[in-house]
């Protein structure tokens, strides 16, 4: 099967298909077992380093579950190795960088860095995936955006304000279009690459830029990952370009020019399509809903189909990533009602 | 002066006034010396329940800045306190619940609490407040939403995802809807004796609403909050209803019956005001713009005003609290900015 006959790829360019296809942002993850066995023996980190380790971890929720798409096992913040920021992860802490970027001098020292020689175990992962996955389902590959990978290096890790961001984005803005613009050309490039060994669709996670304005964003934000998505694009494959809480950042999103839009749970899907008619749409059940019974799960996916109603691009998905502590039968309940629709 | 003449008041009720008023949500915290200096001697709680510090400290924005209002020195969880469930504000850690609320038999053992014998250090306050303040400015009184307390009760604590509040909201409807009917008439009854003991104006914090989806919102919220407002409508004086990252449900929270309707910066405010044309406005100047330089803030205070369009009805605030490493000077330069629009 070519690339661009995968039921994913096919919905990405709003061709017709027979059904909706189905993924879940972070469906490799640790509510599943065999990965939390994985993780009894390495660290995400590690498992990012071994491209065998990163394949088989890939691989599990795409063994377990209907799905329609393998996404690669990484991190959004794994460039900021090469970039030699000093990453880690503290358990119970999330992230941590142990050089943030806070001045003219730090952005001037980032050196050039190259996906192929700096993130080449990644692209080496996507290959060992490619060459293991059924034909019919699509690879997934992806980057943070400028914005989410600017807040984690200027805060130095995870924030609830993005005090630090704001302010260098405020105060310094030669600064911060110089940092972004390095980071938009780093994203890109890794993302094109990740084309090239094999990923037939790639997303650009902005998971923060909803902490912005609309005027912000489009001061700060979108040349920069407008410029991201173009390098990307440039290799061939369809792009998705996701955010959370970003109802008034829409349009603008849908400026950035990426294939698909993907949004939260905060916008129903049939108001968020109004607001983009010309691309294809990913989303957006609460993931806190597979917490809920099997009642209300199938409930929500037919709300969400309806709300889709049947037009060819809707990719469907969560609103954000698989909690955690998240029950497997109700994953597998929500596959089952994406699959199996009430008539 | 009569309540009625103040200028907060007459802004909620859409009176035309000759200039905007404006106050700050949290404008008595950390950021002041004055406050920090009364802080070394008393704890958060401390201060809630000694009402001549309680009323020390809501003056002291109202004697630095130019403002049109007070807003008494208390916090949204203080209700917990009678109610039994361990409230205590740990350093750098926010609110702990020691008894958080997570079953049916919780929720029936919550006493039953009167605000006048079991919150009546905070009325004291308002009425020393009352004694005190210059006779034009406003008293602002205020109360958690029945979601947001709910939130912390169920949690423990802050929360980034609500996974316990959402499982026991969907999982346990009837429970849910319990416990939010006995939050609701608390914070009604609670809001009305405010205005009783001297507050001209209430307003009602749903911070954290926005992580719920519209419908969600319908079905588990608005009913709560609905009856909150009404309850406190009932005292007298106009009501506020505020939210974070609310875009899409700020058609149902007009719904909830406020005269005003409080917005954060991710919207622009002439964009909320078509949604609800028939209320007050607060907002919506982003916290963390007050980290940028002076001219960036009179930028952005003039671009408010101008989406205000001069109708009545706009109260000049943030999007959100004041963050504690606010330098004063930029407060200073917002409220210059606010009575000195540019010509």
């Amino acid at each position: 099967m070519s690339l661009s006959d995968r039921l994913l790829v096919r919905t990405c360019r709003r061709e017709a298909t027979d059904r909706t296809p189905i993924w879940f942002m972070r469906q490799a993850g640790r509510y599943l077992p065999e990965y939390r066995a994985v993780r009894a023996k390495a660290s995400l980190l590690e498992i990012c380093h071994d491209p065998s380790l990163a394949t088989e971890v890939t691989l599990q929720p795409v063994r377990r579950f209907a799905i329609d798409a393998a996404i690669i096992f990484a991190d959004i913040l794994l460039p900021f190795e090469p970039l030699g920021l000093g990453l880690s992860f503290q358990a119970g802490e999330g992230p941590v960088i142990a050089k943030p970027i806070r001045t003219e001098e730090d952005v001037a020292d980032l050196p050039d860095i190259n996906a192929e020689a700096d993130l080449g175990h990644i692209l080496e992962a996507l290959r060992l995936v490619r060459a293991e996955l059924s034909d019919d389902i699509a690879l997934i590959g992806f980057a943070g955006a400028p914005f989410t990978l600017a807040s984690y290096a200027i805060e130095g890790g995870s924030s609830r304000n993005f005090v630090k961001t704001k302010q260098l984005m405020y105060r310094y803005p030669e600064v911060w279009n110089e940092l972004l613009g390095r980071l938009a050309a780093i994203i890109g490039t890794y993302l094109a690459a990740q084309v090239r060994a094999g990923a037939d669709v790639v997303q650009l996670f902005d998971s923060w830029v909803g902490a912005l304005s609309p005027a912000d964003y489009r001061r700060f934000v979108l040349p920069h990952s407008t410029r991201a998505l173009e390098l990307a694009g440039g290799a061939g494959a369809p792009t998705i370009h996701f955010g959370t809480g970003t109802t008034t950042l829409l349009e603008d999103m849908a400026g950035a020019g990426s294939d698909v839009i993907g949004v939260d749970w905060r916008i129903p899907l049939d108001e968020a399509w109004r607001i983009f008619p010309d691309r294809a749409i990913q989303g957006n059940l609460d993931p806190t809903l597979l917490f809920a019974g099997e009642r209300a799960i199938r409930t929500q996916v037919a709300e969400i189909l309806r709300q889709a109603g049947g037009r060819p691009g809707h990719i469907f998905n969560l609103g954000h990533g698989i909690l955690p502590e998240t029950p497997i039968a109700n994953v597998q309940a929500m596959v089952d009602a994406v699959h199996e629709p009430p008539r």
